[in-house]
């Protein structure tokens, strides 16, 4: 049986589906962008089009999160995972600590890079709730009182571990929302810093949104390479190097779509929807399981277990051929994993549930 | 008068013009990649067909630069001012000090960053020959001899120069090729490091090269932030963090449609002939100059000026009704400047050409 190519819903973890409005325009215009007779990935970057394209997708973003003024939009390159040493490089100022909060496998990451420069002091938030893996509330985080900031990573995405609460402190929050990013409203005023690798809600992978505190642009080390200066990119307005023009311009124009869906509370109820129907489903039935404690499971990415793992490899197959692809759960945890951000709709999380009621009856 | 948007010949310096067959085949294939259903850059990069894209890319890259064996080929992120800090915090290992070569903007550029890591031993190889712009034999090149290793840059896009010869050292000569890899012919084994932004010969920006030999790997900082490190990028095969996906396939449509020309040998016979055209119509007349000396002339970056610079605004303008754009110079240079990358046609360059004759008897 062929795979179903004509309509493919796509739960990858990231790089991510992406909306198919959107998809369907930078087709359109690829080759000949706004009448140029170029793609606006031929074009300079200092260009009048092209700051164009760079200004509107920064008003959008500030317009979708409502980004008080006094933080700066800052488009990066190097993902998430540059942000990890980027974050001490630029927050440290004479300070020698920070502390990381540890709830899942990214958070993790970000300690162990940010050790090469500081002392990290972790405090283990995973923790078990009635027998479900969840996240010790941010009212009891312990916060070391000589941290330069506190760091966490709001939604894990191979956990599937989503942290709703922040702490009270006087700290600087950093948040690597790289996976929630605009799934839900949040208040950004509560955030020193908050960075998003693209490739999840944003767009293409290749670029990274950190959004910054203005008191906080002053502290970098000398050691701090230029083009991860959040002072810098903030002063070239993102420009010190030339920026990834194609990726910025696609995320654009998903800044764009999501306004037509009615902005991140509208989009936020549909994911509320999305996620409720999946959650509901698996713990219906004994065929499939999902270990996270309702307090914390997360919005985006949904990882699940066949009680006879022996069929995973059938799951997914006959999945495919469905067109409901990249299901397979990350390698570090096996099972089956939807990851169903804003450009899932609601129609690809009900066709995924539909297969897995059928599939239950097949092999229950 | 409208601008002629079916047939235009871009000469943006970069991001610069990508082979109009390269963007056409992107186009057909954006939103239904390898019949898939979706795109190349809404997929896993740790999918199958992901990595195949990523493979082939770097063996074709390896064919067409005949790269030994013992040299990784990696796809980095942060363009080459990410490697102006990646390549003293990669390569300094036990030494204190670098010796930069500078014959222009991006070679001082690189010192600037490089200062932050090193002593830097600057050696000053722009000077003039015979009342022109000219930069001292390689032969000549001063290099400490506790120098961790040799930097320049072989092709100054906003200088328009050019260097066509290498020290005898037994450093590592580390080059920035942004602007002319691929362009002509070069014995990679003659280098200890080769790195380039995509976005001139490449593929859009957002992507770099980085060829390393292998001994070069265990001399890194710890304070080098890990998705810059060579060490690691060459044990995770560039996918320590998620990689630019779509711009990796891209390059490696660049790199197939290269070969297709007949790789570089044949591509750098087509560029010498552009540029002579360019450069030979600039010397025969004396209302066009260029200031470069003919030892040292940009083969990729060609700028010139008009001896009535008051007419420059009227140049670009109906450059541009004629569909040849993106002629201004560099903010830092003013005047014009025509990037020929290999995706230039000739019949681009004779259309240049062509123009500038009309406009001169227009205006002479």
């Amino acid at each position: 049986m062929e795979p179903n190519t004509d309509n493919v819903f796509n739960f990858s973890a990231g790089p991510a589906g992406l909306p198919k409005a959107v998809m369907a325009k930078a087709q359109s215009e690829l080759v000949n962008w706004n009448n140029l007779g170029t793609s606006v990935m031929e074009i300079s970057h200092r260009s009048k089009p092209f700051i164009q394209v760079a200004e509107e997708a920064e008003q959008d973003l500030r317009d979708l999160l409502n980004i008080p003024e006094n933080y700066k939009v800052l488009f990066c390159q190097g993902g998430a995972r540059a942000q990890f040493a980027a974050v001490p490089l630029n927050l440290l100022g004479d300070s020698a600590k920070a502390t990381y909060i540890d709830a899942g496998y990214w958070a993790e990451s970000a300690v162990k890079e940010a050790k090469k420069y500081c002392e990290t002091d972790v405090f283990v938030a995973k923790t078990e709730k009635d027998g479900k893996t969840a996240v010790v509330p941010a009212s009891q985080w312990q916060i070391a009182a000589d941290s330069a900031y506190v760091h966490f990573c709001p939604n894990e995405t191979i956990d599937g571990i989503e942290i709703n609460d922040l702490p009270n402190t006087d700290k600087p929050i950093v948040a690597d929302m790289s996976s929630t990013i605009l799934s839900r409203e949040i208040d950004v005023s509560k955030y020193g810093v908050i960075y998003a690798g693209a490739q999840k809600n944003i767009g293409p992978a290749g670029i990274c949104i950190a959004i910054v505190r203005d008191d906080l642009l002053d502290l970098a080390s000398d050691l701090l390479p230029s083009f991860l200066s959040y002072k810098v990119l903030a002063e070239k307005d993102s420009m010190f190097n030339t920026p990834p023009t194609f990726a910025w311009y696609l995320s654009g124009l998903v800044f764009k779509w999501l306004k037509q869906q009615g902005g991140v509370k509208a989009v936020e109820q549909i994911n509320r929807e999305k996620a409720a129907i999946l959650y509901n489903h698996i713990d219906g039935s004994d065929f499939y399981k999902n270990d996270v404690h309702a307090d914390n499971r997360s919005l985006m990415n949904v990882p699940f277990q066949l009680a006879k793992p022996e069929l995973d490899g059938a799951f997914l197959e006959q999945a495919e051929q469905r067109g409901l692809v990249a299901l397979k759960g990350h390698r570090a945890v096996g099972g089956m994993r939807a990851s169903i951000y804003n450009a899932m709709s609601l129609e690809g999380v009900q066709a995924l549930v539909e297969f897995m009621k059928e599939f239950e009856q097949a092999n229950a």
